[in-house]
């Protein structure tokens, strides 16, 4: 049976994994999402006693739908990229929904589920989701009105810790038109802005060292940084300022992060974690897409190896 | 508790199901997501025990988050239709996750569940619930491949009953430049131009009768349509040219619709079959969003009044 890992060409972190499969002597079929129709074909079959048969194919390669045993959702592009752009709106729609549809009709197993990662891309239905599974979680409002950001700055400020102000989306930096760091709000803010757009304003977690901590399955790889300059995002800092550092997390923090995973119905995640003065982890996001390559570069701790054995793993 | 109504401005269908919520003194607040930011105002509040608060406000109406029974999402459009085109992207992202993530993290009653909604919009995996959950299905296959959807028109050429093509999509008919009448693959045809775009070929099944199944919570709204003119694809007649007939279905009919919609998690599908020459119900399709008031006004069947009754339920 065959792992299908659905990613853009230009993936080195996918090349990494595809190359720990292939020493497993694991079947792999990678394509880009954009490439069909074109350079790869589809055929799916739906008989009327419910079976799903037919086959997916690039120029490299060729499988039937019912042998492929997991699918990897790494960075995959819109169908239609090399459709003229007159017929693009059309041909994206239907070709879109037929290989999903296809898929999501196979009984494959999923890194991640394509409802499971939409669901988990709201920061909100994240906080929300990480406090009842029984993490700490920083006070957050998000907002579009002037007066409830001030009353929140105020209640921050006179507790002493003040705010930071971050994107609702908490998009990757290399995004950069869409993307800032996190920031820490003035005293003296004026909220007038915040009218023109939802903003994000948390209590600002007074942390030294930030846990990243990535799930594979039931494996979990704690990374540690501890930046030389005290920072709000290490997402922003120069590539030479920090090292990740691998560690340990304890029962407790591993029991509520299994309790998010099962809620959110996610097989991989990468949590962010503010580890205050007490050492008590904060969590902060739980990226489903996020990158692990950068910290297993630094740890040594072997997350394609792990994220290869899961998606060897034989469907039922 | 307050009922959210989630669509645009031009949506009489909406303005029915309002209507009978005010009817029943149920509060309703009727939103348009388009007129966020600036029109709609948002304040949403996650704090360390995972407690949701805040508000949602629109020039006609105010709510709180915590007061919200169910949300009905029913035509919304998509955030920042008033910003200007540059900043568009960034602000439609932000909000967009804002304003959904807020309701995402309440625990109100959804129809639909914006999830299941996404995945009942796939055909194949339609095809594959319903075959699973004991409906009668077409055979269906859905390719690029013009040699496999060759081989397919001759399998149903050579046992006399010939195929039909459609959209994978499935749109609606309001959409012109996107959707085409469901038509009858003639005997000669050329499947050449099959791999430009995924096309569903699907076994003809011999009718005479369509049936629409609409089903909101627990309650089931069969209505009947048998043209004066044999058709494929009804939402194309012309207005005078059939009429809906309320009917009844059967208890096995029933079951297994009632088995896709657990597995569908929906709580409302409108259901399209077609009945064959030995009165036994085909399973076309199942629109999670589809338009049931043309039925209602045809039969009297209270479509409405049901979709109201179960808005209303408070939630648990």
């Amino acid at each position: 049976m065959t792992v299908l890992v659905l990613t853009c060409e230009e993936d080195v972190t996918a090349d990494a994994v595809v190359l720990q499969l292939r020493r497993r002597g694991v079947p792999v079929l990678r394509l880009d999402p954009a490439e069909f129709p074109g350079r790869v074909d589809l055929a799916v079959r739906v008989t009327p006693d419910g079976q799903v048969t037919g086959h997916l194919a690039t120029p490299g390669g060729r499988v039937a739908l019912e042998e492929i045993r997991s699918v990897w959702v790494r960075r995959p592009g819109t169908p239609g990229a090399h459709v003229s752009a007159e017929q693009r709106a059309w041909i994206t729609l239907e070709c879109e929904r037929a290989l999903w549809g296809a898929l999501r009709a196979t009984g494959a197993r999923w890194m991640n589920d394509p409802d499971a990662l939409e669901r988990s891309r709201h920061k909100l239905w994240q906080l929300a989701t990480a406090a009842r599974a029984g993490l700490r979680v920083p006070d957050t409002l998000v907002t579009t009105d002037p007066d409830e950001a001030a009353r929140f700055q105020k209640t921050y400020a006179d507790a002493g810790s003040g705010l930071v102000v971050k994107s609702v989306t908490g998009r990757h930096p290399q995004n950069p038109p869409l993307t800032l760091p996190t920031a820490a709000v003035p005293p003296d803010a004026d909220f007038t802005g915040v009218a023109a757009c939802a903003t994000c304003l948390q209590q600002r977690v007074p942390k030294g060292t930030d846990l990243r901590l990535t799930v594979v399955g039931d494996r979990y790889f704690p990374a540690y940084v501890t930046p030389r300059t005290p920072t709000l995002d290490w997402r922003f800092l120069p590539a030479d300022a920090s090292t990740w550092v691998a560690g340990e997390v304890d029962g407790a923090l591993r029991a509520a992060v299994r309790r998010y995973l099962q809620e959110a119905q996610l097989a991989y995640a990468a949590f962010d974690f503010a580890i205050d003065e007490q050492g008590d982890p904060w969590f902060l996001e739980a990226n489903a897409g996020g990158q692990f390559l950068f910290a297993e570069i630094e740890t040594g701790m072997p997350m394609t190896e792990a994220i290869a054995a899961w998606l060897a793993i034989r469907r039922e």
